[in-house]
């Protein structure tokens, strides 16, 4: 069942050739087939992911800084053009080729389907947490969105021991937010005096928000010197007022993806609190229905694809 | 001289009461006359500084952590109303009284009418310096906008050894950014070639544009990890879009004044680089045609006036 190409046989020094077992598009988990004759940090049959990222310049700033994910010259995984020319295809390919600078090993213990989402969603909360001085217990944060990124934002911050609200703009997603993911409380962004009481009270706010929306009413929850991290990619214009940051010398600032030293750390993070994602199992034949359901926003809250486990030919 | 009233005498533990010798309405340095029986850091004599705040609340989070310039129970040293309910009347009185929290020493040597500027300018630019970790030489970075908040910022970052570009609007004031500042380079903000040439190039920009204006030509000069500094208090909404910040991690702040610690760092730091801001000293009788200079931003870049030296009665 190993979709063996020629393009896929691993380099002399440092490829990685790997089966992959569960799959999907950009969190990538699979099983280490064959590595080239340079590759020291993994061998056959290890468990191990890749994220959004195959390839970075190695030379740049962000690259020596390690954090490659800032790198100009970065490769995605999917959709993009590797170093050899080829177009680089993803996780729903039977096998890839890796760079091991780009593979992660999964820990023993946590289940293949349970890492991949962390592969991306996890690592995007984790890292500007981890970034921005904010992984200490006793924090008060709040998640604005709950999809596939707010929800490993409540649990992972959970798991670091901080005060956490999920505002919405409705109360669709209250039981969801308090009895299932372990949020503390739950505000509607339209209810004013919920929001009133919030005010000058967190450290930081993952505005996971993928439209257009004001930011005022957000900078005005934060604590000084609170951080607004925003993780939508919006390209209407935002708005804000320059003294709701400079009166409490709060920040403005976003955060892509994280480095593969931070994909290493929260995985181990996941691992020790015994953090798992909420996902749905399915198999190939499932993927259209699959795409149809993610377009109406219909999942809770990852499909994990089970590619090996699918008849593919 | 001394303009002595009922509430200026000091109370039993902690006022102050100081002639000042050199006045400007919130950047205020006199001489000490008289101390209350508490008063442990200043005695008779002593050539002193009040800068834009006389009190604060002392037991929330900012005050305990030392930057009550963020206490929203602070009290403005002018314009505002003292806790015994008695009109705060700013520098241009020939006497003050203040607690001695908010009284700094000029440090020996430092010329009175030099240090006054630096009590609200030069400490405006100082505090985000050093609170955002960007004391360090070596940094790049820009400044936008040359006014007296600006001017500073040129002289400080120069003094902890930044190479900065001034960036303006117009040419008019390159030769005095070049020439009488020690700005290392000029650019003129629609000349985009030049614009270009600073892409991905700064480590942090101090934005002292009063007024509405595009943030994305700035935020794309940033590097990784670059902060946007505003300070300008600007009630039209200004706007950026996500990917814009999210893709370098980059940061939009801002900062106001800076704390009573921060502004003794900073005389000293001055003291040591022999710092100097661009001053003009007037008298008392010039007030009225200072301010209608100051409307017609006709002032390079602060005046002083010597309220001491002038015949007030």
């Amino acid at each position: 069942m190993v979709h063996r190409l020629d393009n896929e046989t691993p380099g002399p020094t440092s490829a990685l050739f790997a089966e992959m077992s569960r799959i999907l598009w950009h969190e990538v988990v699979g099983e280490v087939i064959e590595v080239g004759s340079g590759v020291s940090k993994f061998r056959a049959g290890d468990v191990v992911g890749v994220g959004c990222i195959v390839g970075c310049c190695g030379n740049c700033r962000p690259c020596k800084a390690d954090i490659e994910q800032y790198c100009n010259k970065k490769i995605w995984s999917y959709n993009d053009v590797y170093s050899d020319g080829n177009p680089t295809q993803g996780g729903f390919a039977g096998a890839m080729v890796v760079h091991q600078k780009f593979v992660v090993k999964i820990p023993d213990g946590m289940a293949p389907e349970q890492a991949a989402p962390l592969l991306c969603a996890g690592v995007t909360v984790y890292s500007p947490l981890n970034h921005f001085g904010l992984k200490q217990s006793g924090l008060r944060g709040a998640i604005l969105g709950l999809g596939g990124v707010g929800h490993m934002g409540v649990k992972i911050a959970k798991a670091m021991g901080h005060h956490i609200t999920v505002i919405s703009s409705s109360n669709r997603k209250r039981d969801e937010a308090l009895d299932h993911l372990g949020a503390d409380d739950y505000v509607v962004s339209s209810e004013g005096a919920r929001m009133q009481e919030l005010a000058d009270s967190l450290d930081y706010i993952i505005d996971t928000i993928p439209v257009f929306h004001p930011l005022e009413p957000y900078l005005s929850l934060l604590k000084v010197d609170g951080k607004l991290i925003l993780m939508g990619v919006i390209n209407t214009p935002l708005q804000f007022v320059t003294p709701m940051v400079m009166l409490g010398r709060k920040s403005i600032t976003g955060s892509f993806i994280g480095s593969m030293k931070e994909t290493e750390e929260m995985l181990e993070f996941c691992k020790d609190k015994s953090l798992t994602s909420t996902i749905e199992i399915v198999k190939m034949d499932y993927i259209n229905t699959a795409l149809e359901r993610l377009e109406k926003n219909d999942v809770r809250y990852r499909f994990v694809v089970d590619v090996a486990g699918s008849k593919l030919d």
